[in-house]
């Protein structure tokens, strides 16, 4: 089996070794990772200037090849799955992230956007993240990963298959959960602040806002119960209820004047 | 009517000033923007160092009051709608681009990730695309996104509501057309090259691969036979079919080893 490892957190990131460690024993192991921290990056790519790419010797860890890349997350998959590889990858594996990616916040989530990205190139891709900010034992969230593809790879690797995975910290888990993505909110996001020479600074920070809502069958919900969850997700942002809701109401009318060259608005 | 402006090409593109023409008759027009060129950053968010923020006036263009951001299209929304603004918009606007942003492409654009932004912080958004690398007529652009902020105000700009629009460049479109995502395929996606010390990089670039499928009722289909194309978006990546294929495939029982302290394969 042909694994590709990549994360946001940086090649030499204590997710990823437990990454390395947990799936090792499955197969050929590939790394390529941004060459420094690269979290909350999103979906970006990096058209404006060349990347620049370093083998990585992580041979003792049991890794067949790895490469840091000063690029972004995935700007990673996209130059291991058309370059670097001697063949492609059976499945891409993203994280394991030090930190939740739940809700919404997938959407900022370079983790999350890396597995993104192996499944728009056409691989089944999986997103761990551990949900703490200050735990630093991914051992568990290393097995579960390893659990999973072992199961995956029983199935034959599903096609246009992209799970976000978030495994609960501290205590064992209760077990497993499919989900959705739930609601995540933030207040006082940016934080003013004024520098020596009188100049105003934000700093984005923000705190979570502990939503009243139901969060039953979410991730945060499931999360927040001490249960491993795992969200399937897809790539169609389409609003399909509202294209219905617009060709049956007659918004395409309102355009008229335009299609028939009358008087513009 | 207050409206908020904002893209990724930067504060002084033609795209930008393009449509706060066609927009600044319909009320206050307040611009957000990057202070340079941010495109393909997807969604990604600055949280790793302060931002800055510089009052630029366009005043005589009609702007009632405009800050250069050196940070993401999304850092833009999230800080003109926590701090800038006196008053929360009733509407954000992101664009004119310069290029289209059809289909998976949506993920990528820092246009489009600036109007979910929008969405995000609670208010109705639209994306404006002119789907052309070289043609700098914006103005049929900014027309449409006029008729189009003039359609929604009088439906009293309905909530969780994310267009994403491209128009054709050239000649007049043919009309308007409701669409779905298509699909876009690059191939050749990098370009290997080695510098006058003989170490290798890569650019970024990709030739675009023309469809064989059926593209009818796609955003890509649309603007290919000159129609302006008007996407809906919504922000949940749930693939809702997959949860339940795996609820009733007992995916769940594969997991009972780790769940019940059993052997960790």
């Amino acid at each position: 089996m042909r694994i590709l490892l990549v994360n946001d957190d940086g090649i030499y990131a204590r997710g990823l070794s437990a990454l390395v460690r947990g799936l090792k024993d499955l197969g050929e192991i590939y790394v390529a990772a941004p060459d420094r921290e690269r979290s909350a990056t999103g979906h970006s790519i990096t058209v404006h200037r060349p990347l620049r790419v370093r083998k990585v010797s992580l041979s003792d860890f049991g890794v067949a090849a790895s490469w840091a890349v000063d690029g972004t997350p995935s700007d990673c998959v996209k130059l291991a799955v058309e370059d670097l590889l001697p063949n492609p990858p059976e499945i891409v594996l993203s994280g394991i992230n030090q930190g939740p990616n739940l809700g919404t916040d997938v959407l900022y989530s370079g983790t999350v956007s890396a597995a993104v990205e192996g499944l728009i190139s056409g691989f089944p891709a999986v997103a761990v993240s551990l949900a703490s900010f200050t735990d630093r034992d991914f051992s568990k969230a290393g097995e579960f990963a390893r659990t999973l593809v072992t199961i995956l790879e029983k199935s034959d690797f599903p096609q246009n298959f992209l799970l976000n995975v978030n495994v609960p910290a501290g205590a064992e888990p209760k077990g497993v959960k499919i989900t959705r993505l739930g609601n995540r909110r933030y207040i006082n996001i940016f934080e003013k602040r004024v520098d020596p020479h009188g100049r105003t600074y934000y700093w984005m920070a923000g705190d979570l806002l502990e939503m009243e809502e139901n969060q039953e069958g979410t991730d945060v919900g499931a999360v927040k119960s001490n249960y491993i969850s795992i969200t399937p997700l897809h790539l169609d942002l389409t609003d399909y209820p509202t294209i219905d809701n617009l060709n049956n109401n007659g918004f395409l009318e309102n355009f008229k004047t335009i299609i028939t060259g009358g008087s513009k608005t």
